[in-house]
């Protein structure tokens, strides 16, 4: 993309609405616009990254083999009269009515709708386990939104649901998410911590929520260190394994790590006293195992081995991909604003040239972008004719991980200087050679899709 | 995919709620489920083809240039007083109120908002042309939705805005458009005939609608025969180049095309007898010159180049993503059910085991299968325990361009068949060749993405 023909509405100002360093960065990236309290608009920036979080959960449940869906935003609400939560769940839920005075609401989860689909189809045993999800938006009408798109009204999510036949099973589905959110996470540059959480009025025994640590996070957490050291890494996991996954559960669980809802002073008083840690974190997903309570509720039975209804164990599982964009700019960022991590960059390499208009410093600055192009990646090039103190600022500000600078001067000595934002560090070396190193720092990255 | 891994629930019985064909084959095929009146949730097999024709919208919508975006589903009614259109818009407008009581809507289009976001951020008339779009859910709360996905209130749609700084550079933005919509449906294997439209409520000049050929069409139309020859092809056509979109044009629009709207009988009867057509098609688009109603009414100007305010002229250009689905398959199908074409099936091949739990046969199928994956297609293996003609009978009622059946007698001579689901035409031939074949077929619909 060349700057002079995208649509990147960057601001110098500090909006003075934005009390956290993530809505502050995303209002002056462009990424986003307010439109109403809580409601954005995703600016091109924006929903480029949306896209790639996106993307990276798809191919993450994809491999953990749960099937993709989508349900509509907008539900009759005689299903949630079903399920007994049409009335308890409050002023949250967005409610309307249709031209003919059907009661209708705006999804704010879709355990119902999913529980529907399910009755409807499935009647065997034979066809469990079964886990589906989408990746769809959502609205909880907040009374107090904050935070830009860590708090909105309207936020997209991605939910599951898992469907088995016994508790047993139902928890194997349980421990292959856990699994599976850890490795979408280290995707996408980010710790998430799964912390021991509250079920709440949902009900239910097993639920986890990731949590990454972050300053200006809306809960406390409270973690034995040791934690922090885990990495889920390049391991090969089979996720119709229980033991490989169950494993994989008890080395990140096992440690204590809880949120304030759950925390125990007594218990985390066991840990040893140099590994105590009290901080702050962002909630990016949960996890939950409740059992019969929808399938029941809503009659969804399976026939069992021995011809009689049996009951479906169910667990929602759900990843904040909005609130990610947030969560990864709280968690990466420094004084001239965002670090992208390079799985979820919305361009993979920023072009500065320093001498727009110099046909040496343009043609080189058109080759690197040709090069770019045709190895597949995104490369950004800021063509204005702008000073380059300008042109440096806006590419710290929207955080490429990768920037090369083009200057005659440079040219002469038949060298690009290849920066990375996250260090500051440079080195001169020839374009070919820098254009190789961006291919090679981006190939784990690489996926073929149709 | 292993089918007895996935959620494809096809139905045996023609359901008696689907008058049409496409309506019919969806809900058979296991594609939708209506959970309100014109409110369906995508089935996975639904939801990848949704998927698929996103994407070739996307990335043609990528290649004339346009920048993708995207709006919250909900809007303040504000910023519709302000266009003047929210009294106007009637009951297919759903409206609604927040908890605190601020008047809202659920975007049936998005003028408006495009057009706020343009004033906020643009001021320069350095900054145009731009083209901002989006494909994003949208809800019209039709008095009788029908036909399934053709004509539901719940709707996947792209709507593109584009804004130019005078007249003449709006109607390049137009053409542009036309040219990028002609390849956009050719690659899902439609012919989609641009045909005058009329410009209704909102106002305008000059507006086209993409209609398909379908005995099931809403619309009557009236064309010249000749036009159903054009082929836009393989050319390659620079967006920017005025007199090439132009061209375009004219080679598509010359000829007498027409909606019962816009019919003009005197007219039609100037084309020689033997080449005027009568029949009916579906509206899968709309590309849509208007002026500077929008910007005027919501004060949208840039900096001309003489330092004072000047107009912006705008248009609105929609393509209909969920419709889409229904055209396609009412363009394409038999009596036994869907046909999909290469560029937007759900899975590219179909994998018979004619014998299931015979070692060689289920080794054959699982070497196929690996070998699909690992070229980066999509296989839909059906290892299920069922009879040959029940699986092949699933595989033509969802419609995969090509099929492999496996079978011990064939594997004794060393080959599979390949069947075309279109054609109906069976060949024998080693498994490493079939895989190579398919390999071939799909080469031009491969792209590479992060």
């Amino acid at each position: 993309m060349r700057l002079s023909r995208y649509f990147l509405p960057v601001l110098k100002e500090n909006p003075s609405e934005a009390q956290i360093v993530s809505h502050r960065l995303m209002l002056r990236a462009g990424m986003i616009k307010q439109q109403s309290a809580g409601i954005y608009s995703w600016l091109p920036l924006g929903f480029k990254v949306l896209r790639k979080i996106e993307n990276i959960v798809h191919q993450e449940q994809a491999r953990a083999g749960h099937i993709p869906m989508q349900m509509p935003t907008l539900q009759s609400a005689d299903l949630w009269r079903e399920s007994g939560r049409y009335d308890g769940y409050g002023e949250e839920m967005l409610r309307m009515q249709d031209r003919h005075g059907r009661d209708m609401l705006f999804s704010p989860t879709a355990e119902e709708l999913f529980t529907d689909v399910f009755r409807a189809h499935v009647n065997s045993y034979k066809d469990l386990p079964l886990t589906l999800y989408q990746i769809q938006w959502k609205f909880r009408d907040e009374i107090r939104p904050r935070f830009g798109v860590m708090r909105g009204r309207e936020f997209y999510m991605k939910d599951g649901y898992t469907f088995d036949l016994t508790k047993e099973d139902a928890l194997h589905a349980y421990n292959r998410h856990l699994v599976s959110y850890l490795r979408t996470y280290e995707r996408m540059g980010l710790q998430a911590i799964p912390m021991r959480a509250d079920s709440g009025p949902i009900g239910g025994d097993n639920t986890h929520e990731f949590l990454v640590l972050a300053e200006t996070g809306e809960s406390e957490v409270f973690y034995d260190r040791e934690i922090t050291d885990l990495k889920f890494g390049d391991r090969q996991i089979d996720y119709d394994n229980v033991e490989q996954c169950q494993a994989v559960l008890e080395e990140f669980t096992s440690r204590y790590a809880r949120t304030d809802e759950t925390h125990d002073e007594a218990l985390f008083n066991e840990v040893p006293e140099e590994r105590r840690r009290v901080a702050r974190g962002i909630e990016v997903g949960q996890i939950f195992y409740f059992g019969t309570k929808y399938s029941e509720a809503m009659g969804a039975t399976v026939q069992g081995p021995d011809g009689k209804p049996g009951e479906v164990h169910m667990g929602s599982h759900g990843i904040g991909v909005s609130r990610l964009l947030g969560a990864i700019i709280e968690a990466s960022h420094d004084e001239n604003g965002i670090i992208w991590p390079e799985g979820v960059t919305p361009f993979h390499v920023g072009i500065v040239n320093l001498k727009q208009g110099d046909d040496e410093a343009d043609a080189a600055c058109d080759a690197l972008y040709q090069s770019f192009t045709a190895a597949g990646l995104e490369p950004l090039y800021d063509d204005r004719k702008e000073r380059a103190g300008g042109k440096f600022a806006t590419m710290d500000l929207i955080g490429l991980p990768w920037r090369i600078t083009v200057g005659p001067r440079g040219l002469k000595n038949g060298v690009v200087e290849l920066t990375c934002r996250r260090t500051g560090a440079s080195e001169e070396l020839p374009p070919e050679q820098a254009v190789q190193k961006i291919i090679e720092i981006y190939a784990p990255h690489r996926v073929h899709v149709f």
